[in-house]
């Protein structure tokens, strides 16, 4: 297409979404279950072809050259299908939570107040690789009452394609308007462009990927986004601690897996528990390949491990967010130290305490300024379906509106409603 | 100041804003409240030179031919400024909501999953003229433990640094860092431009003022705005309705003060109670002397009412926030038309519906897409203080982090907490 096409295109796209979103808006929690469990059957019964059509895009992949582990992302398998199935049943089965009403309270003046769940009206995705996430968007956007635009990579267009019929199918079934959710059908990059600066049509733009493109989106973008850039997530043990869960938890929070955006890259430690800690966890860092970049007093503890890589940390490193088996450490005098450090060097994504002390736990739950803070538990719990939200559509690092794992309620606004018997200002 | 001296200075303010922002997040409710009420101590005790300082842009206004109203607004009188104090009092009187933690719920894992309130960290306020706006917004950012950076008028520059001095004389007594509720001390209008380009220190700006001033603002903003434009208020009289409590209304919301932005601003009418409806408002616009600017069938009703100023009304007069005594008046078929019209031509502020029928307030309520909704109220209520936050910041069309009035609330995010006993990822 040349440029009068794409904008001509994608405000089209805009224009239908924007139509669709005030029908999704009304739509009745019944209505947009039903869509939600035809979409599920139809995923099932339309398996076979959904593979057929994916076996395009990995055809494709492997002639281009792509590794191997990127084709697998790509990849739809039966079990693959199955679980979109059922993560659409999931939601349906959750209870509706557009039009609820928060807080109705009565005001000095008679009028009772309170603020109403209603959908944000139009969201745009723009994502890679993975084709589920275009099941995982369109059901969460019809659950929440919203319509959408989906922009998903050229790599896998052909399985979008194909997933994104069957969603319009459903839609119709439903009696819903196909339009609710859109795949852009060119693989031209400058839809991007338009679709995330279109103000009139598309409120909220969430994108999904590396790091390069997020930052290309939010610096281009005329409508808020919904991101993060970094997970560079910390795990502090803390004087005093249970060694043993400490870890566990550090041991699991690094290596249980390396890509996600909630694995800890940055483990700190209480001097006081340095000796005593360091050596057993660098035991199993060693053991699993991590390397360890320590700052001096921690790399003193740690290079007599047998078997361990330990280089000493730049100051780069505290920033790093490696999504890989490497690890930063270093030796911090106390909790204070450690909320400074992480405040600092911290995507404020996901930060964790291991501690005993109640008033630090306390301390770090308050100070540390991330979406997520954690006493005890590993920071790869930093997880929509982990924290009951049902289902992720992105993780936020910003503070407004979303922040930390965004789920159906990120999708929606709260307007304030305000019941009379005819009063009026005095 | 030169530009190099403009920056320099801005990222100064802001560097101690966010210094300042880590202890004000942590300070107790008790300190805050000591703070709130040592200001409403001086602010009573310095009334005198306060008026002094106040006398000085008072002169400067007069010599430089401001109109009275707008010389009026600069003015602090003793009542003013007793206001002010009673405002510190009320918010000192409140409870504290940073640090509340809202819905901890077991998770299947174990870890128990909540969000917690937490400052926002700096706002930076942008205003005019009224020098009580650096009172409210000073207040607001201490009770909230935020950290603040204030940019008022050049025409209210004594008060505004005669009214900070206090601010930071309160902040110290109370053993918090001055630098909380730091005043722009130059007029110069460069500093604006930097103020709302620092993300590394200034987390969201506030503007209040006119709607060109808060175009710039946004449009050269690199952090969140909490702001609106317009006002363009609509009251949708139904079929069925209590005609005395349309008349009521519809006088209330036009009439009881032109300026204020939830004023409304056009009258919409179902067509089967226009006759009935249409002279009886008409007349007391008549009065008041409220011109009105009709559609053809508004204007057959309304022409004949002894001494009224009925002209047709143009396509830009739906548009039209007026902030004058002039109203545009609509006959439609009924709420749908009512609701279409309003989402079409609306600025999204404040909306509302006089009807009998609850079919129809509940489909108004959920089907009007702006961030106050009202069934038999007067739009005038749409305000901090008429909602019961207390006090208000500001007001946001925007859908957002804070919708409608903005309170503390507003000024405030969640963050996800984790608690655990060991838990990690399967």
């Amino acid at each position: 297409m040349n440029a009068t096409d794409i904008v001509h295109y994608t405000q089209t796209l805009g224009l239908q979404a924007k139509t669709a979103s005030a029908l999704m808006a009304s739509a009745s929690a019944a209505i947009k279950n039903k869509a939600l469990t035809a979409l599920a059957q139809l995923l099932r019964t339309h398996s076979a072809a959904l593979q057929t059509d994916n076996a395009q895009d990995l055809e494709r992949a492997r002639a281009a050259g792509l590794a191997a582990p990127l084709v697998d992302r790509l990849k739809l398998t039966p079990a693959t299908i199955e679980t979109c199935a059922q993560g659409c049943e999931q939601l349906a089965a959750m209870s509706d939570i557009v039009g609820e009403v928060l807080e109705l309270r009565q005001q000095p003046s008679g009028i009772r107040v309170g603020r109403m769940r209603v959908p944000i009206g139009v969201f745009g995705m723009i994502y890679e690789s993975r084709p589920n996430v275009t099941i995982e968007a369109a059901s969460l956007s019809i659950k929440s009452g919203n319509a959408c635009i989906l922009r998903g990579g050229s790599e896998a267009i052909h399985s979008n394609q194909a997933l994104a019929r069957l969603v319009q199918q459903a839609l119709t079934e439903a009696g819903l308007p196909p339009e609710a959710v859109q795949l852009v059908q060119t693989t031209d990059r400058e839809v991007v462009g338009q679709l995330i600066a279109m103000p009139q049509y598309v409120d909220v733009i969430i994108p999904r990927g590396g790091k390069g493109l997020i930052e290309r989106i939010s610096a281009g973008a005329k409508v808020p986004v919904i991101k993060h850039l970094d997970g560079n997530c910390h795990t502090y043990v803390d004087d005093p601690c249970d060694l043993a869960m400490a870890v566990k938890i550090a041991d699991n929070a690094k290596t249980q897996k390396y890509s996600p955006c909630n694995a800890t890259e940055s483990l700190l430690v209480a001097r006081s528990v340095a000796a005593a800690f360091l050596p057993r966890i660098g035991a199993i860092y060693a053991q699993k390949g991590v390397e360890m970049r320590a700052c001096p007093e921690s790399l003193a503890l740690l290079a007599p491990v047998p078997g361990a890589r330990v280089v000493p940390a730049t100051e780069q490193d505290w920033f790093e967010e490696y999504l890989a088996p490497i690890v930063s450490v270093k030796v911090v005098a106390d909790v204070e130290e450690a909320i400074a450090h992480i405040n600092h060097y911290s995507s404020h994504h996901t930060d964790a305490i291991v501690t005993s002390h109640h008033m630090h736990a306390q301390r770090f739950l308050r100070a540390v300024d991330s979406s997520s803070v954690m006493v005890n538990a590993s920071t790869r719990f930093a997880d929509g379906f982990e924290y009951g939200l049902g289902a992720e559509i992105g993780i936020s690092t910003d503070k407004f509106h979303a922040r930390g794992p965004v789920g159906i309620e990120g999708l929606t606004s709260l307007k304030w409603v305000v019941l009379g018997e005819g009063e009026v200002r005095g």
